[in-house]
């Protein structure tokens, strides 16, 4: 027989939001608006107050917080990296066993491993939504910041699947897409697609030792140099942190001195046909072109990690979740 | 005496362009526009139909236009480098001793060691302005495609500097603004700014072995490979060519080596504190956002060129030229 009640916390569990800054701040006020039990908590009284004055239960310390949250519920650590390696096993330890941790930091695998490191891993489950601005803090949070945005959720063997579709439920709610991904996955990713390119820019900016490239300056420059203009201090704490750059950095070096030996032979053509078609690709990904098709996994088959994590291998993400099964849009394969 | 023809001779040449695609045929309509007897020619009847509507005297033979060029003419070739380096000397062997050569190649060395195996060289000048589209011929040219352009003007030990002066007096007629430039530091420039570029957006599109880099995708990411969207074929006939290609992507490859030990030790801040301040700069001479200064280099004192070059070299730009003196801007060093 259906127990209604449980049902309801299932699908709206009281979430805590330890954090309140640019994105603690932002996805409080969204499940908010979409009627959750929010409470939050900053070490900071004025964003109390501001986060209390948009609907915000704000209690004065995270231990009152902690202490009165109901079973079942979610905590969100939104906080920056080094904090957040100090808060999850404190929090994990003083939450109801049937509380699940979450997390929106950039790199995964250091969380991951805190976790491993305490009898609750498989009660955590490591979040990064892809979203952002230039700005910080909660009078920057806004209701719509998160809306539509990419996440990843980690699925490591650690990890306990209900505990996963538990914060897919609450991400897809808010009307996140998921890409379910191992940790290492997802550092090695965001040190390809994110980190690289900040270190490449950099070091393009600096520049050769040839001064008048200043005065000149062609688009492909403008654009390769761009996030360079970032704010130093920004760059460096988003950079850092990521225990899969340094591998990265060195596949990317390996595969420029291939070019280098492919432009010196004349053998260039190919690797810039596979560069524009990898751009191509994805665009047409980004951009929603290509034909997708619905993919419906059962949480409880044996083999739904597995294919969770091909749909996040293949471009695809999940976009509604239940406790007892995830549906995802994937890419039709190029013909 | 001042001899009225011979100054309008000196200030309004004949010009003859050779190749009437994307640049040729927007320089040629442009100076056309300003009063200029252009004469052009294209291997093609129905570009030369098309040009000789817009007002361009074509003539249905490149020797028939050569054999009648008055003295004191100027002939812009205006197609890629493989031609180029065919018709260079022979147009330098076929036209009057008086008449001054330049081109729009985007390399400039292999010009330079061309001419310099002719009895000629103090005749040509290597030319490069830094515009264009995606589109190409002459039915993409437009009067105002290289309004504002910055072009660089070669000066090596075997130019003219009188011979500088008359082609820079066209390119400021057109509102180009120049950075007097030897070949070979242009060509390192342009390897570094625009050749290097394209390369590491192609390789970093390639990706790494992780597909989800596909399906997710930062700004960094966006921006980086940008130019990887370009058709393979004309990035091919971009980035080859250039002789100082291999050791920029060297010395790249060298200071991504440096980066990544940086980041092995922490020592990080200071290069990205660095890139952050190179890009700042270069955008603030990009927007002329720097309080800038003229300059005036008389062409006859024995420093001219010295001067001209370092001009160029810290970002500098000469802005109008006569056959006695050029005037520059140039940017305030930084307190």
């Amino acid at each position: 027989m259906v127990n209604l009640y449980s049902m309801a916390t299932l699908t709206k569990p009281t979430v805590a939001v330890l954090g309140l800054g640019l994105i603690g701040g932002s996805l409080a006020l969204k499940l908010q608006s979409l009627g959750y039990d929010v409470r939050g908590f900053s070490r900071d009284p004025d964003t109390r107050r501001s986060a209390n004055e948009a609907g915000i239960s704000t209690p004065d310390s995270q231990d009152e917080l902690l202490a009165q949250l109901p079973d079942d519920a979610l905590v969100v650590l939104a906080a920056p990296l080094e904090p957040v390696l100090e808060m999850l096993p404190t929090v994990l330890a003083q939450t109801h066993a049937s509380v699940t941790v979450t997390d929106v930091v950039s790199v995964k695998s250091p969380l991951r491993d805190v976790a491993a490191r305490t009898p609750h891993a498989h009660r955590f489950v490591g979040a990064h939504p892809m979203a952002g601005t230039s700005e910080s803090g909660f009078a920057a949070a806004t209701v719509d910041l998160l809306d539509n945005a990419r996440w990843v959720l980690t699925l490591d063997p650690q990890t306990e699947i209900s505990r996963w579709a538990r914060v897919a439920q609450f991400v897809t709610a808010t009307s996140g897409r998921i890409t379910p991904a191992p940790s290492d996955a997802h550092d090695r990713s965001v040190a390809w697609i994110s980190h690289l390119p900040h270190i490449l820019a950099e070091t393009l900016a600096v520049g050769s030792d040839w001064q008048p490239a200043l005065g000149l300056g062609a688009g492909s420059f403008r654009d390769a140099t761009r996030v360079a203009a970032t704010r130093p201090e920004l760059v460096e704490a988003i950079i850092t942190g990521n225990p899969h750059l340094d591998a990265t950095l060195g596949n990317y070096i390996e595969q420029l001195s291939r070019a280098r030996e492919l432009l010196r032979t004349g053998d260039i053509a190919g690797l810039l046909a596979d560069g524009h078609q990898a751009r191509r690709r994805w665009e047409q990904i980004r951009d929603e072109a290509l034909d997708q098709g619905q993919v419906i996994v059962h949480l409880d088959a044996p083999d739904a990690v597995e294919r969770l994590l091909a749909i996040g291998a293949t471009g695809g993400y999940v976009v509604s979740c239940s406790s007892a099964r995830a549906t995802a849009l994937v890419f039709e394969p190029e013909k």
